[in-house]
């Protein structure tokens, strides 16, 4: 099968051959797939990881251990757990300390004509979503683990901070859940798309008449912790989903005096984004700025590298 | 009266006019005052403090807008908000932008004869407790702030980094609250007396065998945090108690990918600190390093800087 693998920096497809159906896994053909930050910084050399990338997409079952699911169009959940361990054992696979992820650790991805997971990742798709919003579930279920994390009672005041994919989604969903959300980003073109959302778009930087209960740091940037850190009120909550090379420098008196919760946030879970999904898709209408074969995928990594980009898309 | 103030780095004894109860203050006159890490960074200009240091004190209501109080012996909290903001009117005094704070913001405070407190502030001390074991209860609150904080389930694996005054009363706090604990610091002789507590003490930096579902770091130090992010689980809990100037450099990554929670935290509540004196003295005895007049106030501040002390008090 054809696959995007990454040599010297860049995104280069080669023959590969396909996965197989052993071990409980079930193979999927993807339909489509998306292109995520993590899979650009995979490109430049993060995680080291030499494997196929991708890890959003959207496939059919073609072989699989329970003959049920042959056919069914699915997503995947990308942590797959060794299943021995103490975390594992009490449902937590996802932080499993030998946890393969898809398409980043140890685990070839979706950058390709076919992908290889668990049966447990699984997720059916409702016929209500098409596949091109059904390849957002696994970044829209990234935003909905801040409402795993943090309890948000209506009324709140969110800011998101970045306009990028990740911060819109977590912007729409905050509004969703009943948050006052502002939006603060750099890039006036994307945030344009805000405007169904009731929510609130402002230029980074800017000042604010009140702090914020809660703050999202999506910018990918060191200096989006410490604007957190100004913006957040005392008691507040700061919710980090960059993740970025190397250190950031800090100063810490401030959290701990006004005693500011800085929580980490990864992955999420899908049957929210799913729901979501089914009964509304607004929140990514729009979001699509290209979709290339996978063939040309050197030129929709570029694409999604782009400032005013926000979703890229393969089809292998 | 006699009050100690802070020249050239250093604190020296003056005469000062005594504080007057007006505006619902009550003035108590203080019996006994503890010296704090805070005391000490303010006698080397933290926080730009030109006031009388101290905010750890128990005392006698000498003069109150109610009478009855007069002659009671009392504790006190330190931060006194402004009484018109959004946060004093939601019960957050403590976090008002506009506070004064007991001896470190604004506001004298008790290394002196006398000191002035609003009334609601004030909590009557249980005669079970003595002057003693009283002026512990202002520390020994900031560690049960804590509890406050954090969801402690009994079992939870907790660590304490920092041997000093805070990690010692956090650390007994937590093995009360049914924490398996291990107190972690550079100090043998100091740890010695954690033995009847029923938990752990090792050297700083020695290998553990699992990470913890709950970090405190009370070193006061920036690599501490550091070691804290090395110690915890995924999804595991931080809570930060060292305030000290400068930065910090992280690499926060992990904390991301590992969903991790940083947790700043301050002052607590005294009801429990009484509860727990009053009940049992344990967590303090032997905490006390040395006593001195208010006269030798430097000292008292030498002998509380050194590497050995615990608790160094002053009688006014």
């Amino acid at each position: 099968m054809r696959a995007v693998v990454i040599e010297n920096g860049a995104p280069r497809v080669v023959e590969r051959p396909a996965p197989l159906a052993v071990g409980g896994d079930a193979v999927i053909r993807v339909t489509l797939a998306g292109i995520c930050g993590t899979d650009l910084e995979i490109a430049r050399g993060y995680l080291e990881f030499g494997g196929v990338p991708g890890h959003e997409f959207v496939g059919i079952v073609e072989a699989a251990p329970d003959r049920g699911w042959i056919g069914r169009r699915v997503v995947g959940e990308i942590n797959v757990g060794c299943g021995a361990c103490e975390r594992c054992a009490t449902g937590w696979a996802r932080h499993c300390p030998e946890r393969s992820v898809l398409g980043i650790v140890a685990r070839d991805g979706a950058f390709a004509e076919r992908v290889a997971l668990p049966m447990a990742n699984l997720h059916a798709v409702p016929d209500a979503i098409p596949d091109d919003a059904a390849v957002f579930t696994e970044p829209l279920a990234a935003a909905y683990e801040i409402l795993e994390q943090v309890a948000i009672h209506p009324g709140d005041r969110a800011l998101v901070l970045g306009d990028g994919r990740l911060g819109q989604l977590c912007a729409v969903v905050l509004a969703r859940a009943g948050c006052s959300t502002v939006l603060e980003g750099r890039h006036p073109e994307k945030m344009a798309r805000m405007s169904p959302f009731g929510l609130e778009t402002v230029d980074a930087g800017a000042p604010h008449r009140r702090r914020f209960d809660l703050v999202v740091e999506a910018t990918g940037s060191p200096a989006g912790l410490r604007r957190a850190l100004d913006t957040v009120r005392p008691r507040g909550t700061i919710v980090l989903k960059s993740t970025y090379h190397g250190k950031v420098e800090l100063e810490l008196a401030g959290l701990v005096i006004d005693e500011v919760s800085v929580i980490g946030s990864r992955c999420g879970p899908f049957a929210p984004a799913l729901e979501h999904l089914a009964s509304d898709r607004a929140a990514i209408d729009g979001m699509i700025t290209a979709t290339f074969p996978l063939a040309r995928a050197r030129e929709a990594f570029a694409r999604a590298s782009e400032p005013d980009a926000l979703k890229v898309l393969l089809v292998p």
